[in-house]
């Protein structure tokens, strides 16, 4: 039973850059803030500075759009260099509208974009930068993880945070792509309520709550913010897995 | 810019049985705990509360399952009387599979089973109920709200909150079904990034992302932990909407 929770954005986190040591950054500004890392923390890392310290950058005018790239920009009413960048990134083509193009990335997301993002880059030599998801988003929550546990000796969990739509409603929310150090689903079926009656179909996703509630703190334009942490959250007692785990496979998706 | 936001569950909340006045009761098990509400708190309010205090409950025998309901129970492998009252207060079936029945319920909603619930209901004269989804969850979040003005002169915040799934991933999540005194969405565009560059799709849907994280101390099965408060978290300088404003008309869904 979780009864209280806190969460605290690290401020003043620099530009990222390629190379960067994320985790150093991270626990130097929180020193800095007379903030401490402690076992059992969530520590929310937005996706964007993730990708950026592994390069997952692409120079906008270097790339050349092919047909089906031509034929989406067409139909979506975007640039074919953007739809180009999000082509070689994904799987597949999940709906094409005007103003709309939803794929399902390489790491199995689906969503619009499939996640690729212009704003907050930094342009190269006066050229326009887009960034990519990370490769792969749990692994890069792994490595965070080891790389902070190595420098605070605290364990803690780490979640790579994006933001999506949804289709039935407006908005986007914060969502978790990636994690480390936490189970990300509760299954809380074979539970029982109140009055004795078995829960069958409860599975509660705690990374995307938390990845959302995260993102309560981080804004998307100039604040600069990209880093969360949530204290205070036990995770239910089950070993932890991949954010993939939570993908829906194709043959269950009733709505693509 | 939020820096920080607390989260903490109000305890010893009751059974709720019809005509409760659950705001005197929140205010109630608040004080007995050592917790005020203060001006600027969200309280996030399980849907469920609110629909027995308001008695939106059905007993499950009393309903005469139609045509249509023996014919989505065929598909779906549910009970027809559920089906019934689901089909009851529903406006469409938007899809239904084996053991999946997702309606836009009556207020608007997309979601499974029309957001109706068998667990945590207290059966009646030995009968099993169930309990619908209130009857305009934005009209009752307005007079928790201005309720719980009257008892404590706090200016509040109140999100009714319910748990959906997702298409295209497993688990569900807290999400808003209602609101009053804070607007849903904190629409971004036309601000700039740290680069200069604008914004042109981003809009935040906040009272989801306020209600998942309130859903990470609530649990779904025994706990008894209906309400939580959230302190700290400043919304955007916008006037306030109904929860119904984040519906996508259907003309604007590319999933149905």
């Amino acid at each position: 039973m979780n009864e209280e929770i806190t969460l605290f954005s690290v401020p003043r986190m620099p530009l990222i850059q390629l190379g960067d040591d994320l985790a150093q950054l991270i626990v130097e500004k929180m020193t800095n803030a007379g903030q401490e890392l402690q076992s059992g923390d969530i520590l929310v890392i937005a996706q964007k500075v993730v990708s950026k310290a592994e390069g997952r950058l692409v120079r906008l005018a270097g790339v050349t759009p092919g047909e089906q790239a031509l034929e989406l920009a067409e139909i979506t009413g975007k640039d074919p260099h953007v739809v180009q960048v999000i082509l070689d990134d994904s799987h597949e083509v999940v709906r094409a509208r005007r103003g709309l193009l939803i794929v399902e990335q390489k790491s199995g997301w689906v969503c619009a974009h499939g996640g690729m993002d212009r704003s907050n880059v930094q342009p190269v030599d006066g050229e326009e930068m887009v960034a990519l998801l990370p490769e792969n988003s749990d692994a890069s929550a792994a490595r965070l993880r080891t790389r902070l546990a190595d420098l605070t000796g605290a364990q803690v969990a780490v979640l790579i945070s994006d933001s999506h739509g949804r289709p039935w409603k407006f908005g986007t929310m914060g969502v978790c792509i990636g994690c480390a150090g936490i189970p990300p689903l509760w299954n809380q079926r074979g539970l029982h309520d109140l009055f004795g009656y078995e829960l069958v179909a409860s599975e509660e996703c705690i990374v995307d709550e938390l990845a959302g509630a995260a993102a309560l703190l981080m804004g998307q334009s100039s604040e600069g913010r990209p880093v969360v942490v949530i204290r205070g959250y036990t995770p239910p007692d089950v070993p932890a897995a991949p954010a993939t785990s939570i993908q829906r496979p194709k043959e269950f998706d009733v709505f693509r």
